[in-house]
């Protein structure tokens, strides 16, 4: 994890003291069950939430403890003795390191997506506000980074939001793949743990209960979690993209915001750099490097090895936080955008004309022209006006191929024409009861 | 795509003359939408379709004009008129290559991801059989390959079906993330082609009206579908591994099946080689690769570069082909699987009853015996087995430290004190209502 | 394999006839060793020659043999005896399949990488070529995308070129790695093959002998391999990317060579897309793939298993197809680009002199000014300009903590002050003499 | 990185004291030479070093510079002006940022390749003083997990031995592609900094100078870099793969070093678990993670962009730490690896003589009989062993078809035929002279 791009609300989750406190609370939620089950007594249960619920885990000492044992839920374990006293042999009875373990992980996960998903939130409320604010802000939309034809700047951030609806949905689906409880013992059979404390433990931690553990809850889970990530990140990658675009010096229709303060440059201080959005494809490209280790933990051998391991101890918290402050990040960015309607506007009109060629080239076989005729006739007159020799207009008005009248013409090169399906796209993402609302407050 | 691992099912939806067919369906529905609208004439729709609907679309040709012209539609648009006639010169108002490409694209995936699910139900109910048949068939669980505590095969088979029943729903999902329809012209500004001619089509092909594209199919829905594809891919793989791991000289508790005629090796003659599940652990990795490069595509520049295209020529075939035919391959791998049930039991007894250790140390710390004492007792006289200097249960009545009658010592050596709970488990997997129709059954 | 991205001359390496041929060639060249060692009758080698060095291998027959047997190396050395007659039974003597399959992969590897080699010369050669004709070309280098100071468009090719000799460089260690011969029998003891077989083969292939093979040629060797394809792809990547951005309509510094007949888009018949460079890009994602499995077959079990076959089938050819014509694909476009001097002056000249601003601080610091005075000055002059409120030099003038004369100022203007070190560049990459030749030409 | 797989020598490359240590020395360095050119006065370039040479430079007080310009470069000079005074202003003269913090990770990045050509040393002295050690000891190759034909355990060292020669090859060649420095100014022309002060600072570092460097050191090198990385990885695991394979319960023919101290589960204490080298298998996992992001850095857009800069910070630290954590314990595992030769004698002869079955094969068609005869025969009876239906040896005694004595047939079963040439495999891996200084010692 790279402390300049953690939050702290993110880090917390997978701070020591978080983790045994959660994994105190599962072994204390299973010694409940268990008393009510009569396998232990109720008034250890009791004891151990007196003086265990507020506690300090000392992470150093449960460190020290696990350097000679080498085994750290037993080294916890000999902690929590150690500050619940004697009650503590009661605990984590027939069950395995791995209960504790992988649904502590559950918790935490649910966590840190329950970040997430504010933090998208954020990102839409963003769009959303740009995407209304800019409907109408005429664009010129661009394939293959060659001016195609007239879009609005609110119609690209709607496709954003939209991305980011289907970006929420993922992270949701996600959170629903790891939110289980396993507390079914060395292999999963329950042998000497009834399922009624696995129940009941996932019952407090608001967890689904697992339907087959093999000690280990199976990784499918965590896979299907970490890719759903990586396309969340991916769809981070795009709209940094399209602001890095937007800000080229050639183009300079948007700018990331940039503070009096701030230096562009150690060695050319005119330079605004679109270095947060470059931040953010960066870190998308670490987001998605935990997809394909979290696919290689999957097939482990039998009812479980320990390979897993170390490679959550890494992408988990690294994953999660990165993928936090990207979002909080790209939200930012976003509602504080610098755009530059008039510079749309000049790019749009670089051309001379030839975005509305598609128009045309519809016009003239609507008229009857052979599309080939049609397609040759456009493209002949295009290709004067990239030359410079002219005006699209006024080339297609003296060709005799082209057999539109003036005013036909005219109405053509209208750029409110492109405009006149925005509501349908916007009723589409936004709701039409958002559309109605921006209406009225307009 | 490697022939050797296709189905012709499955390739046939990739063959050129299927994309043609779809291509022309799609503009001929679009055609029909058009007509409805006024835009084109009725007639030519219908001429459209008379003369398209069973045409044979000449893909050399089609090769042909595209060497020419350098562009796949156009090259497409030009045999349609070959063929269709001059009504062609209707079709394609409006649009841009794109909603063909996708549009298609999407059609393609579906279909695909349709045999994906019919070949996941096949796994499913090959799961089920055999775990209904060894419910109860004592095998020992294993974590980091050493044996743990005893389970039954039947539970094994269990947690692989409860897996591959996500991987179903994970292909469903899959397959509504790609299942939609995008006719909105250049940028997707429908400023050529009404919305209701997207709608219309989609309708008629099955699919969702995609709410913004920018001339394409925005390609995160695409990384979420190759992403749920390698997860489904990796849990081939667990469950490849682990009967390639059962199948080893010395466990052996489980083959491939093998046909008389087949030859293990050219030099050991002797040899049966789990090639089907080696194969399919192989054939995970490819499906997998397909993750990072569609990843790497969801960030195309502004309304779209071309820079998928190449990728998605590969891996969308190559991926739903070879997972098709590693399904279908796992299917008869586990339907025919040979169990070994007696090798099972004699692998479970190979410790000298060290897989009842747990229970012991259980045991011990409910007659109050401290569990750091009742630890060291158990691993004192598990290290002696181990060593081969005598039997568990016979060792652990000989030492003082044990508190426990030999009857109580007896009883914790039954096997089937673990399995208590199977049922439980395969409530939670198959139903409880496939559970009591097994045991009708019985 | 994607036909379309396939040269002739790549593809037949991997051809069924082909890959049977070097079959052939491995056993006969090991029957010859044979003979010699006295193990078979040379009469029988000689033959075997005889019969089968032209031979037409039907790789029909051999399929359904192999469906039969199932097994491919079985299957082939039927055919064999088919063609060659019963000298064909001392063929295979203490062999083992995988010392036929790993060493033809061999081969073929080193056949394709050959030709990868020479596609990476033609890649060289048309760099140095537009490097040395644009060596004072002026154009802007961008950093972030935006301004920063001048520099030549042969300069930015000559970087690359520079990357293209590194990739060469790890082409050529790559094929080092991957050319080695196996021929020791079932688990590489050389129990029934003498290891001077495998010396004799080895020599007469080019390869060098596998110190250890255990069964297999470890597949650390083809990780390394694909792994640097991946590099190489990568390189091309980042010229590509370079060139699309050098065609954006508002930068428009540099074309893809567009012929007369090519359609760029079926709607705007204006636009010159960048094609083929985004095609490199998808090019380069998909070459890239092949590292993941790649990397995931190294970890074979024991001697062997066969789980990286069905991933080298896929990836051995397509990765290096694929390759092969993207070097080609480069080649071409970099040799007949399109490049537009004067739009680069332009482009050069956008921003009003601000490119020269580190110039003016420097000079500011050396006649004794702060860092920070002198930064703020050319900063606040900067960001006039930016807002577009006159020119940088009037400002410059105008600015009381600006103590530079008229004359100084100018000088910092000169463009021409940044090329003086391009000759020190040209020098470090294409070699003095090369540079000599190039100006002895002028 | 992850604290507990990290060393203290590895991480202390990539503390912010010695980053900063490096950077200033970069910089003063770069003062010497302008100093030697007249460019700054030879005095301010003596103080520089005399103030900064033993500093002790304040992280924190850089990070709060950067948080208020926002630059990481201009807040190191500024706090470098705090502790040096005011001939700091000297400092930095017409260089980039990138100038200092590319060759400072230059010069990290072959820091922390020395430690792991260190550590591989390790590796390979362990794996040649065990592969010695057990150069005759009987073991049983498999191929798919099955049993195959008899090699030494001193082979299978000897091979692992060949692949970490290959590693360190990989890695001195990794070291060569990233030691490069690049002194070269806001687009790498040497506009305001000569290209000697390059050569003199890159001469003091021990780094070559970067051809063509374009404000930043191209991203090709460090894909290499952490691809041939990946690869080392990927050997890790496969070691670490054989020796959890030897450790399973069934074949148990060696075991990692297990201290009195450890506890192998919390719920079975019986358990000695492969917990190192699972944990090297997830590590592999982790140190191939960087590849993706590494190769994806590449394409940086004109001269540079900062997209690579965050997934540095993440994939420079953590993926040369955790190798280099993973080496050691490799080497230490390897060292003190148990080996149990008995267990292994035993599991040869699990398959009563089955391994033979290819010496028989072979004599067999030696004796004339044709190729499939003798296969079907020596499968026959490899089948009936396998059904336990009889030893190997007498069942061939009393087959007809088998037409060799009993004499010849004794000599088939002898084990040390199939040692003959492991000094050759030894003399090929470790030269004749540790060969023969093998022999000597003896």
């Amino acid at each position: 994890m790279i402390p300049r791009y953690a939050r702290k609300e993110a880090a917390d989750i997978w701070a020591p003291q978080t983790r045994f406190q959660i994994m105190f609370e599962i072994e204390a939620h299973a010694a409940d069950a268990m008393a009510d089950l009569g396998v232990i007594p109720k008034e250890a249960a009791k004891v151990i939430w007196e003086k265990g619920r507020d506690a300090l885990w000392d992470a150093e000492r449960i460190d020290e403890i696990e350097r000679e044992v080498k085994h750290d839920v037993i080294a916890f374990l000999t902690h929590v003795t150690e500050i619940v006293g004697p009650e503590a042999r009661f605990l984590h009875q027939g069950m395995t390191s791995s209960d504790v373990n992988d649904t502590t992980l559950a918790v935490q996960l649910v966590r840190a997506t329950d970040l997430l998903l504010e933090d998208v939130d954020l990102v839409l409320a963003a769009l959303q506000r740009r995407a209304f604010e800019h409907k109408l802000t005429p664009t010129v939309g661009r394939s293959h980074g060659i001016h195609a034809e007239p879009t609005t700047f609110g119609v690209k951030l709607a496709g954003h939001y939209a991305e980011f609806q289907r970006a929420k949905e993922r992270l949701a689906m996600a959170k629903f793949e790891i939110a289980t409880c396993a507390i079914s013992g060395a292999v999963g059979t329950f042998a000497n743990v009834a399922p009624q404390v696995e129940a009941y433990v996932a019952g407090k931690l608001g967890l689904a209960v697992e339907p087959v553990s093999t000690q280990v809850i199976p990784r499918d889970r965590h896979a299907a979690y970490f890719a759903a990530l990586a396309v969340v990140a991916s769809s981070i990658e795009r709209l940094a993209v399209e602001i890095r675009h937007l800000q080229r010096t050639e183009v300079l229709e948007a700018e990331e915001p940039f503070d009096p303060g701030q230096k562009g440059s150690s060695a050319m201080p005119h330079k605004r750099n679109p270095i947060l959005t470059e931040n953010l494809t960066g870190l998308a490209r670490l987001v998605r490097s935990a997809v394909v280790p979290a696919l290689e933990n999957v097939a482990l051998w039998h009812e479980r090895d320990i390979s897993h391991s170390s490679v959550e101890r890494g992408i988990a918290p690294d994953t999660t936080i990165h993928l936090d402050f990207a979002l909080r990040r790209l939200a930012s960015v976003v509602e504080r955008l610098v755009v530059y309607p008039e510079n749309m506007l000049k790019n749009l009109d670089r051309l001379g004309g030839l975005v509305h060629s598609q128009r045309v080239l519809l016009a003239l076989t609507q008229k009857g022209v052979a599309r080939e005729v049609a397609y040759a006739a456009v493209q002949r007159n295009s290709m004067k006006v990239w030359r410079g020799e002219g005006n699209f207009l006024d080339l297609l008005k003296a060709d005799p191929d082209v057999t539109l009248t003036e005013a036909e013409l005219a109405e053509l090169f209208d750029l409110g024409y492109h405009f006149k399906n925005v509501d349908v796209i916007f009723g589409r993402v936004f709701g039409e009861q958002a559309l109605a609302a921006a209406r009225a407050a307009e």
